[in-house]
C-alpha cells in the first residue's frame, strides 16, 4: 500500500513545525500528500523542505520560471504526482494556459531531439567542447 | 560510426535552403552537427527545423526561459549533445552563471523528488485530481 | 485493456509447474499478477522465473540487499508495479521502515546528482578512468 | 576504469564455448566488448547469451524488425554502446539508410508524445482500458 | 486535474478539420483523448497530427513495424497512455499475441543490456566507432 | 565546454572549508571533479555535501549497501560520471568483484522487468495496494 500519511493532528512537534512553515511560506492551509508522506522521517522532511524553500524562492530566476522547469523535468520522468502538484503550483504562480501549452511543446521537442541525438550518435561540436 | 555530417558545400539545394534559414534566424555562420546529421533526410531536416523555429521563438514564454526548459529536459535525459548545444544557446540568449546554477539545483531537486514520489507511492492529492 | 491474467486453475501443466516452483521457493500460496501476465508466453515465464530465482537467491550479496537494489531501480524508473511488489518482498525479507527511509533518501540523492553531473558536464576524474 | 576485457586467448574453456557459439551463430570472427566484459561472470555470460540467441532469432517477428526495436529502446535510454553495436547489427541484417531514417523519426516522435501524454495527464480512453 | 478534453461538438472549425482528417485517415469514428487534449492548442494539434500522419504511413518500414517501435519506446518510458493507445493501434494493424510477446521480451532484454553496458562501462568497439 | 573546475588553491575560504571536510571524512587527499564543479556555487556545494555526508554515513543500512544502491541508480540513468565515481567508492568500502557482478545482474533484471510490467500493463495486486 502507499506509505501512510501523517496528518497535522497526529504529527510530532518537530513535524508540525515544518508543516507550519510550509503553510506560512505558501500562504495556504493545506499540506500536500508528498510532505505528509515523507514526514515519517522527520530529518528528511526538514532537509527536503529547507532545500526546496531556498531553491524555489526568488533568485536570478523568478519563482514561476522555476516551477516551469520543475514541471518540465517531471513530465520527462513520467512522474504523475509531481506533474500534478507542480502544475498546480505553477498555475498559482501565474502560469497561463498559453504558457502551459508552450511549455509542453518544448518539453516534447526536447525529448524528441534528445533521442535523435542519441540514435544518430551526433558528436559534440568543436565550439561546444 | 556516428552518422556522417553533410557540409554546406556538399548539400543539395533543399538542404542548403534550410541551412541558410538556420543561419539567418540564429544570426550565426555555423551549422551545428545536429542539423548536419539529420540533413541526410531532408524531409525530417525541414520539419524539425520548422518546428523548432516556431516553438523556440517569442511567445507567452520568452526565448531564454524556453532554452532553460530545453536544458532541464536534456540534463534529466543524460543527453550530452543537447546539454552542450542548448547550454550554449541559453548563454547566448542571456543565461548568466547564477541563472545556470539555479537551473541546475532545480533540475537536481526535481529528479530527486520525482524518485521519492514514486518510491513512496504518494497518491495525488484530492485537490489536484 | 491490461493483458489478461492466467489463473492457476486455467493454466497448462508447464505453467502450473512454474507457479508451483514460485510458491514453493517463496513460501507463499499466491502468485503475483506479473507472473500471471507473462504466463501467456510459457517460454518467457520459465526463463524469467529461472533467472530471477537464481539472481535473487543468496550469494555475495544477501537477499535483502538484493531487494533494496530492485526497489531503487524501480523507483528511478517510475515503475509503480515493481515498486509495489518488490517493496512488499523487501519488507518480507526484513526491510524495516528505517531502512526504507534511508533507501529512499539515497535513491533521491542519486537521481539528483546524476542530473547535476549531466547538466554540468562533469568529466570523469583521471583516477576513475 | 571500465571493466577489463577477457580476450579469447585468456578465456576459460566455459567462456570460450560461449564465444565460439556467438561467432558461429553470428557468422563472424570477432567478439564484441559487451561479451568480453560480462565474461568475467561466466554464469551471467551464458545466461545472457542464451537468452539473446533465442530472443533475437526468427519468430513471429523477423530478425531485422527485432534489431530495429533494440535500437529504438537503446536510443531512448541514451545508451551509446547499445546504439552503436545494435545499429551495426541492424545494418548487417539489412537496415537501409532510409529505414534508419524512418526508425529515428518514430523514436523521436514517440519520445515527444510520451512526454506530452504525461505532462497533459491524458487519461486512458475507455476503449483502451 | 487532467487537461479538459475538447469534444467534436465543442470544437472550432480548425480543430474539427483535424479531427475529420484523423477519423478519415484511421478509418474510425472516434478521436482519442490525446488529440482531444492537445486540441486546446490548435497549432500544436495540427503540427503533431501532420507529423504523425506522415511518419506512421507506409515507407521503407511498414505501418505495423512502425507501431511496434512506438510501443517499444512507450514501454521503456513507462508511458501508460501511449502503451495503451499504440498497443491498440498495433493490434488493429495486425500485431498478433505472439508478436506482442516477442516484442516484449526484446524490449525487456534491451533495457537489461542497456543498464549492463552502462554499469560495466563497456567501451564502444573499434569497428563501431 | 564542461563547467570549469575550482581547484583548492584557487578556492575561497568557504569552499576550502567544505573541501577540507570532504577529505577528512573520506580519508583522502583528493577532491573529485563533481565537487570542484559545483563549487562554483558555494551554497549548493555546502548543502549537497552536508546532505550526502549525512545520508551515506552509517545508519540502518551500512555504508557499502548505500554505495551499491547509488551505483544501481546511476547505471539505470546511464550516468557515466556517477557510475565511475560511486563504483570506485563502493570498491573502497569493500565491494568485491563478485558483489559487483551480482549487483549488475539485479540492476539489469530490474530494468528488464520494469519495462515488461509497463508494456504488459500489469495491474498492482490487491494485496500490494
Amino acid at each position: 500500500m502507499p506509505t501512510p500519511l501523517i496528518e497535522y493532528t497526529d504529527a510530532s512537534p518537530e513535524v508540525r513545525a515544518v508543516y507550519d512553515d510550509i503553510m506560512a511560506t505558501r500562504k495556504t492551509d493545506t499540506i500536500n500528500n508528498f510532505w505528509k508522506t515523507i514526514a515519517r522521517d522527520p530529518v528528511t522532511l526538514r532537509r527536503t523542505w529547507e532545500s526546496i524553500k531556498q531553491i524555489m524562492g526568488p533568485g536570478a530566476l523568478d519563482p514561476l520560471t522555476k516551477e516551469l522547469i520543475y514541471v518540465a523535468v517531471s513530465a520527462t520522468n513520467q512522474c504523475e504526482y509531481c506533474v500534478a502538484s507542480h502544475g498546480a503550483s505553477a498555475r498559482k504562480k501565474g502560469m497561463t494556459e498559453e504558457m502551459f501549452g508552450e511549455l509542453m511543446v518544448i518539453v516534447g521537442m526536447a525529448n524528441e531531439t534528445n533521442a535523435l541525438a542519441s540514435g544518430y550518435r551526433v558528436e559534440v561540436d568543436e565550439q561546444f567542447r
